[in-house]
């Protein structure tokens, strides 16, 4: 069997172990040199599958390369760029498919979440249609945790372990000074559909008087009157209240807290988030002294409480991928599948990617406690093993051993396609 | 020489490190039995000495104590709560007195920054014309490195470092999607009156390509024209601009800029901190796609990532403020001298309280860049060795062990006294 080249590509919302599992394909694809000639890595995701912009992964140092498992962000660059329907778009996936010819690349990775997957499912339709060879895997990542099949999605667990820490952490410092200062701590985490970052933070507290008092998902509709009344309770109870607020939070009308408020003084919408949304009902109903965190990106970029078990499961999607290509799979995705809760177990399967694509896997009802506010057991005992163990990188002068790539171009071969 | 018994109080913001420093007064309490009896600690800082509501440190389980070394926040509860003057508050400075005389407690230790050092530097002198044999240590702590006399404040060099890893990890993040996404990235962080923190997340590059590309301090009055001409400079160059910006950053009339801002629909002032007017700036003057961050609580709590040059300054003031009180010594504080800065090594001197008391020390302007967006070698210099060395707490379950005490106080001895 003739030698071909491998392309993988990272997309949409980067995490802290999307490069441990690039390292684990580029890793797994120089085990089989007899198979895989050149890796080729897209630069800014699909943009440089349709640019023909492809990073040779042969100029890269090998340490470098190794770095990648500690790294966070995606170190080939990633993109927004969602490519629409076949009818609609056919020239892209045409292009990607032409590009993937041109360069001898038979493999082809997409590293991302349910557009990604559905990109790939498309590619490998239309790859055949055209009659050319082109093994699309889809590789799963999100910290959303919204894919289809698989257990979990790689990435989320490290923003579930940054969460439910910072979430003890924070509290533990409102606790020691809420007699005279801070009563009610707001922290709004991502999750803009779907409530498992919030629900993460759970893990902060082994029961209900524990913090986090309050969690606010994106599932339950927001209740002022309910929510100020259990703040009240939480302050009575035990001094202070930690609230956890996912993004997504709506009200009756299903309109975006965050886009429920205020104007400026030049009547643009106001920016803030959630979270000073839901400080300021506290300050106008309770008038408690608060103080809130917005975490943003710092809570999908914390390489340094990644998870042990989101690194694991990351790396094996990596290097599963790889395997199920040079196996001539092609339109399927390697998912994680548990086998025991305690201690986490879990083994690779594969699912087709028309059973991924576009289908959102929200978080089961039974996962969210009956008065709306916190996690159930059995949201506890998903959640628990997906935040154990730590992975820290290496350090030096006291920082984090991060690394940044070369990113050097091959040569293109075909003309200039402009995407946009 | 009899022996006599010793009350240790918290006061103020808590830092990461601050029981680490109480851990370090218990255990260096304990090797001398023959001078002190027991440990007490004030509840909620100088409000538990006021009230005589004392913690009995004997009663709290010995690992207990010793996992205070690896727990955020302030175990013995801390208190916003300054005494005024010796005219106004007289009768409280007496009444800690009181305490401690029906208590037996010869030394007071009172672990915080400058308003408690002038507390404690008031008690000496209350103590002293009253004729009670009161040993009054201040202990430093504070995240915002703003004592006189010390080379660092101990507290300051763990938010340093969590400042300046998650600077480098958001950019990273940016990076990877700034060419279809979000281009530039604000990261809000404390510090009301000096940029120290601020100018911790410097420490995230090397140059001044590097992120964070614009710092914007306190001390330097915010210019929006410019600031917004290195924000559009700086996503030419690198693609993207991350803004780290100090929540005490003022404009030419002296106003707050997070206060600058906008009224909500019911014409309150805006909630939202600084983060999201700078934010709000670049999307009302350059349009490029934005994010933000507020750190708040979670910067000064993140134990899990704590600096161990911080942990270790952080332990040894409390061992010294503990021989400083044997040696008979009154009215002082153990401070850090440096003595070297790669490696970085220190030892401890004594200072007068009077000498810090009300002293508040700003960043030396040679810190700051000409042009006012970023740190120069000095700084570096400086900085750099704080952030030194991890420390990291046990895990459990993939959560730090973190520690609550049962915090029993002991039999009151005098009548009750109302402090508000």
């Amino acid at each position: 069997m003739p030698r071909a080249n491998l392309l993988y590509a990272q997309s949409g919302g980067v995490t802290a172990t999307i490069n441990a599992t690039a390292a684990a394909v580029i890793e797994t694809a120089a085990k089989h040199p007899s198979r895989i000639d050149r890796v080729y890595a897209a630069k800014n995701g699909i943009l440089g599958a349709l640019r023909e912009e492809l990073i040779d992964v042969r100029l890269e140092r090998p340490d470098a390369l190794r770095a990648l498992k500690h790294t966070p962000g995606g170190a080939f660059g990633s993109c927004r760029f969602k490519l629409k329907s076949l009818e609609q778009d056919r020239p892209h996936y045409e292009r990607v498919v032409a590009v993937c010819a041109a360069h001898n690349i038979k493999y082809f990775l997409y590293n991302g979440g349910n557009d990604s997957a559905d990109t790939t499912h498309k590619l490998a339709q239309i790859a055949q249609q055209l009659g050319v060879e082109l093994h699309c895997i889809g590789v799963p990542k999100t910290i959303d945790n919204d894919l289809a099949v698989t257990d979990v999605c790689p990435g989320f667990g490290s923003v579930a372990k940054y969460i439910a820490i910072s979430t003890l952490e924070a509290s533990l410092d409102v606790m020691s000074m809420a007699e005279s200062s801070t009563k009610v701590f707001v922290l709004e985490v991502m999750g803009r559909h779907a409530g498992w970052i919030a629900a993460a933070a759970g893990l902060a507290g082994k029961s209900e008087n524990d913090p986090p008092h309050i969690i606010l998902f994106p599932e339950v509709v927001f209740d002022r009157a309910r929510f100020v009344a259990a703040v009240k309770d939480a302050v009575t109870r035990a001094g202070y209240c930690t609230v956890v607020v996912s993004e997504g939070l709506k009200d009756a009308s299903g309109k975006f807290l965050a886009e429920a408020g205020t104007k400026d003084a030049f009547g643009h919408a106001q920016l803030g988030g959630v979270g000073p949304a839901i400080a300021e009902i506290v300050r106008a109903e309770l008038g408690y002294k608060f103080h809130w965190a917005v975490a943003d990106y710092l809570q999908r970029s914390a390489r340094h409480i990644a998870s042990r078990t989101d690194l694991l499961v990351s790396s094996k999607v990596g290097e599963a991928a790889v395997k199920l290509a040079l196996d001539g799979q092609n339109d399927v995705m390697p998912v994680i599948k548990r086998l025991s809760d305690r201690p986490y177990k879990f083994r690779i399967e594969v699912a087709a990617l028309a059973d991924i694509a576009n289908h959102e896997r929200k978080m089961p009802a039974n996962f969210i406690r009956e008065d709306g506010f916190g996690i159930t057991a059995a949201a506890r005992r998903y959640l628990a093993p997906l935040i154990e163990g730590e992975a820290y990188p290496p350090y030096k002068d006291g920082m984090p051993g991060y690394v940044q790539l070369k990113r050097r171009l091959i040569a293109k071969k075909l003309p200039e396609y402009l995407v946009k």
